[in-house]
């Protein structure tokens, strides 16, 4: 069959406009946020509309060999979402549906629908969906299940994971299933809830969601407090980390803090080694939480930590999740998402200063640091072919010093294809093996995202 | 080889004493605490202590084709652990290690260990280990994990899933394979620690375990409350379950107060429709969580409705705790663990109540009722057949009901062999069969708990 006919053959079986193939709307398939140069435009793009129009793209593409790629709203971070020439993208963008039942306080929800417009709707109902990636206002439900998405408050509240009490898929084969429901607690066989959890995309693509929610979040109480060392702020954050239970706890170095500042001008500290930016929403009158932050940071020499007013506060909390567009007008940018248990922070913050100094590359990093998880952000200009080539060889080793530390390579982005080099490294064979076990016996003609997580082929 | 000389090589590869075979000791391995009357003692035990001694336990029974009995301190209440002539018991009891690290807030511990006693030791560090089953001081943490064991305080804190962070686990082949670690946040590849959560032994067995852990419990107010009808406990537990997070909230219908009350003659409330048991571990002065659980509870026609003493509401929980144990004096029991949405509980409850009427059997019930996971216990005496009939009878019709409900036939105590034949009716053919790729990809020739969740043979 030709190129042509095939496409057309998917057309016929689609409602008109679902199919995409026009070049100007298939470059914006091309790649996700993490630009990887390498990504090309899709073949084509089905924007579904429902389940049963994501079933019969993917009975297609099993049908015709054709890899599939499923994508949210393309706001990844790892190459998960970018797209190959000889792929169909499968996009849940238009499937937007939300069903919010107070009576059981959960909400079924399409993939399509963007964080921030299901917290805005639950609020609504005075209830709140805590997972709350920095990038909230543009990323997908569907996505923050793919990729298990944190955020700044999952130090407290936990991660998307810990939110999903159902979910239904299309499998390789383009059955439905459902996994799991409104239940708190079933056991009732295998977790295959949490299983697709963070599959990125390798097992099924995912087309409705039931989410546990919580009542409305309590009021906070805000720190911010400016270091002259990592050390200092690394001891500090470490020693609230494992006394309390803050809300927040975030973490930025001299040079995020600078491009922060260069694009929103808050009067941040342009001379601090570290800012920590920690929270509190315990509802105690006499803010013990808020007291023992104080003066553990304070014990840990800062230039100064004080509690802010709460305007001062959501100006901050916006400072640092802006923090990776303020450092991508300074270049193009490779993402990390390094984690370490909490004690080697500074270690592993050391480690990537040494792998700048040696590389000759800026890497202003962030990091959720109640969670041990560091985005370092390799800044180079694509127009310097010598930089490139030393921020990719920066990119590795900045994997490969948080695995000598016992870290991770991926806290929160997944891994994509641009981790999947470092993952069985991190993991080892077998634990690698094991999980290409699952993928196999659910997509064994590997139609779903070939290359990310798993290897491109099976053997 | 004869029987004889198949025991004598696994006795040869490891330690003196680590092989039971002698009738009296194995007859303490026939049944775990569901006194399945079906179950047999099995061809020999192995108590392991080390990962080394599993591993070559597992080696010898792949090798011959022996099935593999995964079992922790026995106490589970769907039969995952009861024994069968054929098979090798491999028992964690022996393994008891553990090692807590305060500056990562964790706790690496072997599977031996009892919860209580994980319990007491974080404590000694000011540290706290949520997951709570009425059975803490009897069932071991690598039962816990394999159940994915609730509690009374996971309607606030959650269940096991939410503490592990990392598994040690020999396979079927008898590899070790390590899954996850210390770090709070880590993506790296399918979520692999959390599928083994839960699996009842069908996967492999857990050696070591690593468990986040949480700062010591704030000190908890505790209510009390009575009523007259199950409908009016049922709304006033709606109403609290969706609009705020108790730490408790625990359901006793009378059949229970009174099997209760004879055994510990604590003045409960022998007339009393529902017994309702809420706490809140709010730090807040004004106690609005008490006053609104009071509330809601005052609307609804108690009977009373109180705050406790504190020794009191200790008192009470543990008449809550000591329900299955004193239900038990009354005769053998058909544990159920069925879970609704909240909003049917009520209606689940009464359907309880008529196929207790039409089986002629008695069938007291207590619930994480803030969970909607209910414990409806069918009593019969096991010298009277006809009322043993009647009473499989009932606890088939049980699950049935729960099933149409939309709800699930276990909330926390597994499926184990038990409830195997109403799993596919649950969860669909569909979602049974992909957990059957899993099994089989894990676990080729069907070593481990053969009959538990999955079919006897693989097909
Ligand atoms: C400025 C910025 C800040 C960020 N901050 C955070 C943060 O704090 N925490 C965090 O976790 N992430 C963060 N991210 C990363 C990103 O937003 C998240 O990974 C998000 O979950 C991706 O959602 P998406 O809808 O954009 O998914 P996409 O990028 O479209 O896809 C992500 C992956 O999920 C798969 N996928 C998407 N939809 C489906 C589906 N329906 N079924 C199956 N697979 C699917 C894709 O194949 C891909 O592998 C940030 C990104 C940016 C640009
Ligand atoms: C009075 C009473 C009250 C109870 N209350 C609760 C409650 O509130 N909540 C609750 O969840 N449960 C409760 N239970 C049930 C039981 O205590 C739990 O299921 C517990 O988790 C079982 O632990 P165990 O060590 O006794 O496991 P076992 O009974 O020995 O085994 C249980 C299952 O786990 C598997 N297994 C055990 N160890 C391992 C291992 N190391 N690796 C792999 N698989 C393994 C077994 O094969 C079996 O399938 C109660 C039981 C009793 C008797």
């Amino acid at each position: 069959m030709t190129a042509g006919a095939l496409i057309r053959e998917l057309e016929d079986v689609l409602p008109p406009g679902a199919v995409v193939t026009d070049p100007t709307s298939l470059a914006a398939y091309r790649t996700d946020r993490a630009h990887d140069p390498s990504a090309q435009a899709p073949r084509a793009v089905v924007r579904a509309r429902s389940t049963a129009e994501v079933q019969t793209a993917v009975r297609w593409a099993a049908k015709h060999h054709v890899p599939v790629i499923p994508r949210g709203a393309g706001t990844g971070l790892s190459g998960g979402a970018s797209g190959r020439s000889d792929a169909l993208v499968i996009s849940t963008e238009l499937m937007r549906d939300v069903a919010v039942d107070e009576r059981t306080r959960t909400v079924v929800v399409q993939p399509g629908l963007l964080n921030a417009e299901l917290k805005a709707i639950v609020a609504e109902h005075g209830l709140w969906y805590p997972p709350d990636p920095a990038s909230f206002a543009i990323c997908s439900i569907g996505g923050n299940i793919a990729t298990n998405a944190g955020g700044l408050c999952c130090v407290k509240y936990g991660v998307t994971v810990d939110y999903v009490l159902g979910l239904e898929v299309v499998l390789a084969d383009g059955r439905v299933v459902r996994l799991g429901g409104p239940l708190i607690k079933d056991v009732a066989g295998l977790d295959l809830v949490k299983l697709f959890v963070g599959s990125e995309g390798t097992l099924g693509i995912v087309t409705e969601i039931t989410l546990r929610l919580l009542p409305a979040p309590p009021p906070h109480r805000t720190i911010i407090a400016w270091f002259r060392s990592t050390e200092d702020a690394a001891e500090a954050i470490a020693e609230i980390a494992c006394t309390i239970r803050p809300s927040m706890l975030e973490y930025m170095d001299r040079a995020a803090t600078n491009a922060v500042e260069d694009m929103l001008g808050l009067g941040l500290n342009r001379e601090a080694a570290a800012f920590v930016l920690a929270a509190s929403d315990e509802q105690d009158p006499e803010g013990r939480e808020i007291a023992f932050m104080l003066e553990a940071l304070r014990r840990h020499h800062p230039i100064s930590a004080d509690e802010t007013a709460a305007e001062r506060g959501a100006e901050l909390e916006n400072a640092r999740r802006s923090a990776i567009p303020a450092v991508e007008v300074n270049g193009r940018i490779l993402l990390e998402d390094v984690g370490v248990e909490i004690p080697k922070f500074a270690q592993l913050v050391h480690g990537i200063e040494d792998i700048a100094a040696r590389n000759q590359v800026a890497i202003p990093l962030l990091a959720h640091a109640g969670d041990g998880n560091t985005h370092p952000l390799i800044v180079f200009d694509p127009a310097d072919a010598a930089e490139e080539a030393r921020a990719i060889r920066a990119y590795g080793e900045v994997m490969t010093l948080a695995i000598e530390l016992g870290g991770t390579i991926t806290g929160e982005h997944g891994v994509g294809r641009l981790k999947r080099p470092w993952l069985e490294r991190q993991i080892g064979a077998d634990a690698l093996e094991l999980g290409q076990r699952i993928k196999s016996a659910f997509d064994p003609d590997n139609i779903f995202n070939p290359g990310t997580i798993f290897k491109e082929v099976h053997e």
